[in-house]
């Protein structure tokens, strides 16, 4: 992401907001449980019925560890084709605190139907006891468009 | 990653090191520059002739700068296709350190000559003044070959 970062404009609000609405996976970076160490690994992206990025994860997993002692993290959406230079597909980092919502929490049920409707393979893992939702509570993101179309854009702009 | 770690075996190491070799791009995570919070972007992943993966990467960039002041980082390879779960899929977390390679510097034209096989299309950027290198020096791996397949394996197992 170059530093001449661009005016936000209506056109970046909205591929920003398309990534996030199209996102099926990403990569989520933490702090790792015990040493501190930035990791970024793969998760699920959907969306809550209202918009904001979430995702499923295991209780079992490093990552979800890690977001139980550090709430702070980062998630990569938007993937690049198979053609091409990977560098000229939009992207954008999402800057964000994780919240959990787990099995008996108010909405968590109205947000598992609406996640399996994009995640219908989901199915097969996300009534299991260790699972549960992480929403990423966006504080900014950084939208890059391609060489020389950076954005930093607030959660205003994403309709968060 | 599951907590339920396997014994490493041979399938795991050519499995992690086919999926170094194959990477054209990866999610970086450092700790953003100023905040320390963790920061995931996309980057572009080669090797160099001896089989390290390595970046290309513009200094006036953010993950560039943060590496600058903290060269801990962590490298996602591994792209799911557009169909099935893409939990399923085989990736790999690379922790390591970034070691920066600059113009000038001894091995970085033999570099740049075999990156370009991999990654032609750099050729429009490679020779800028701001572009550089980042090896990563590897010092752990965490290997998921999809649901319960989970395997931390060391430099060694890499061929590193």
């Amino acid at each position: 992401m170059p530093e001449l970062i661009q005016p936000t404009d209506d056109d970046a609000r909205a591929l920003a907001r398309g990534l996030i609405d199209t996102a099926r996976f990403g990569a989520l970076a933490v702090h790792e449980a015990g040493t501190g160490l930035p990791m970024v690994t793969r998760v699920a992206v959907g969306t809550t019925p209202e918009g904001q990025p979430v995702t499923l994860v295991s209780g079992l997993s490093h990552h979800t560890k890690a977001l139980e002692l550090d709430t702070a993290c980062s998630l990569l959406i938007g993937e690049p084709g198979d053609k091409g230079d990977p560098l000229t597909h939009p992207r954008l980092t999402l800057m964000a605190k994780a919240r959990f919502l787990r099995h008996g929490d108010t909405d968590r049920d109205a947000l598992a139907a609406h996640y399996l409707q994009s995640h219908p393979k989901s199915k097969l893992y996300i009534d299991f006891p260790d699972f549960c939702f992480v929403k990423f509570e966006v504080d900014k993101a950084y939208l890059n468009g391609g060489f020389a179309r950076a954005f930093v854009l607030g959660p205003q702009d994403l309709g968060l």
